[in-house]
């Protein structure tokens, strides 16, 4: 398979972004629905119109190529994992008390949480309203198809958000990495990677075996991408868009904290469950500080990434192993997503 | 047409609630989806688990058998409007911050806010998902079109939403009874009347005659309804289930405001709106009592309830006007619904 540069696939990745933007933007939401809810539109516009990857649609597109579909048919399903990312992550912002999003304050700080909360729900609509217009695209058949597999991933992922939340708020502890593993593919995994792809090989038309391809691939790959964000979360460089160990300002269990939980000495392990179980506001920063200086002396970063490479190599196979009928070109570039996905510093 | 009694009436009500309460909570919403999210299928059942009146089922299912379909095969669509009216009641208790829904504590203040919001959310997704179901029911192109007046009403009822909750927090009062039919007619009378009508009449393969007739009676029956509703948040009786007076503490402008305003003495007008302009917690019982005496000076709900009346008496004439060709008992149910939707007590 030809090897493809960092720049190849971003060029690419923007590229995607652009058509998909444009379907968005100009066309599945209106810039103003009359002066009443003009505001509300506004809203439904805000993150789409902020600095984003545009990961879900390339992985869609592509893996339509890959399986010999045509591109253009798949925008509009792509232009839906992008809704369905935006609306999920205004009510994930709200459910999980952040701040910042991209580099700006989250909807419900820049305007409120009650008007945020219904812009979620109006964008979750707007959603399926756009998946039934790709009737005119794919026929009643393909349409359904799609919505199907649209429906199956909004229910992990909302599943995979409570398991997250549940954890925090009920203090659980008695969490190995197995937990991490389920709730992590059913918060992340789903939608980031493996229904992306396999929505752009419904597009194409591809039967059950590139399906389940997809799904190996995607769900182990969408773990590793998850496992490097939590990773990135703690630095939360600039082109992040997050605040620095937000993670650990909400409490969350991951892959990171649950290797420093179980490498700890008592008393580290004591201190760090008490540091955790504080409400958000309460944390200090010296807390935050002891939580990254103990990930820090235990390893803990590196052992998750270790982990993340190795479900990307694992993924990596799934993807070689499989016989592509369509475009090698865009098989290619799923590969380098795949490096990128555990490499990237944003 | 027949003359119904309002025991015939609520014997039927409770007769179709039966059977499709029957679909969400056997079919629709399995009792737990694994140990790891039981709690999220738990908070899920639990407002279709309280007592509700399942209007908009009951509208659904007699307006199939009005336009002459089977009603079997509305129970599936008549189930998701339920699912619908559930997680938009689960969102905005946590918007308006409802203390009871149903004589009980709303759900984010059983459990908690976070796991309440994207409980809602999975509820959505499994609306649309049972949607998808009926395809089984109703073909490919039945159950596309009855997605499609889903999508729209969905889209009404938020921006609906938008609009009363940006009234308050920008302490709108330049309002006059335009503006309150205009957002009543999104928020309430799409989703409660028109739509389950409509839907009704689309499983039973009606033309857009029907289609017409129906939103006609729909829309100004609905916002009858919601007059009739804001006239029983005020008293807050038993059987209906809110905090009494709810409304006004959450700054609600309804058409009795704003008939109370419109009367007022400048005096009273200014301490009127300086009562309402208060956030929730600030406001004093003495506050709620003001403004429910100056009700009563003005004779605000008395007016409230003749224009209620006299929209139903408009929808009942849009009812008659139609040639209907199905059950005519049906057609004398929907015509008793529209009495009780204006003199109910609960």
């Amino acid at each position: 398979m030809p090897l493809l540069s960092s720049a190849e696939l971003q060029g690419e990745m923007k590229r995607v972004k652009a058509s998909v933007d444009g379907v968005i933007l100009d066309e599945l939401l209106p810039a103003r629905g009359g002066p009443e809810v003009e505001l509300l539109y506004k809203m439904m516009r805000d993150y789409p119109s902020r600095p984003a990857k545009g990961l879900r649609p390339f992985l869609c597109v592509t893996a339509c190529r890959a399986a010999g579909g045509d591109e253009r048919k798949a925008l509009l399903t792509a232009a839906c994992l992008e809704l369905f990312q935006h609306w999920i992550l205004i009510h994930d912002d709200i459910e999980d008390r952040s701040e910042l999003r991209r580099g700006e304050p989250t909807l419900h700080r820049k305007y409120d949480e009650a008007l945020a909360l219904n812009a979620g729900d109006a964008l979750h609509a707007r959603m399926w309203g756009a998946l039934l217009a790709n009737e005119e695209v794919l026929g009643p058949h393909g349409a359904l198809r799609v919505m199907k597999e649209f429906s199956m991933l909004v229910n992990e992922t909302t599943e995979g958000q409570h398991m997250e939340l549940s954890w925090v708020r009920d203090r659980r502890w008695d969490l190995d990495e197995s937990d991490y593993y389920v709730m992590c593919t059913k918060k992340t995994a789903w939608y980031t990677v493996a229904s992306p792809c396999r929505l752009g090989a419904i597009v194409a038309g591809a039967g059950e075996d590139t399906l389940e391809a997809l799904k190996d691939f995607g769900l182990k790959l969408g773990v590793a991408f998850q496992i490097q964000d939590d990773a990135l979360n703690l630095v939360g460089e600039k082109a992040y868009g997050k605040a620095k160990s937000d993670d650990i300002l909400e409490g969350k269990r991951t892959l990171i904290l649950l290797h420093a939980l179980r490498s700890a000495s008592a008393e580290q392990r004591r201190r760090l469950v008490a540091i955790m179980d504080k409400d958000r506001d309460k944390k200090t920063q010296q807390d935050v500080e002891y939580v990254l200086s103990l990930f820090s002396k235990r390893g803990s970063v590196e052992y998750a990434r270790r982990k993340a490479k190795a479900l990307m190599t694992d993924a990596l196979e799934s993807l070689d192993s499989y016989r592509w009928r369509g475009d090698e070109d865009a098989v290619a570039l799923l590969e380098s997503f795949a490096r990128f996905a555990v490499e990237r510093r944003w």
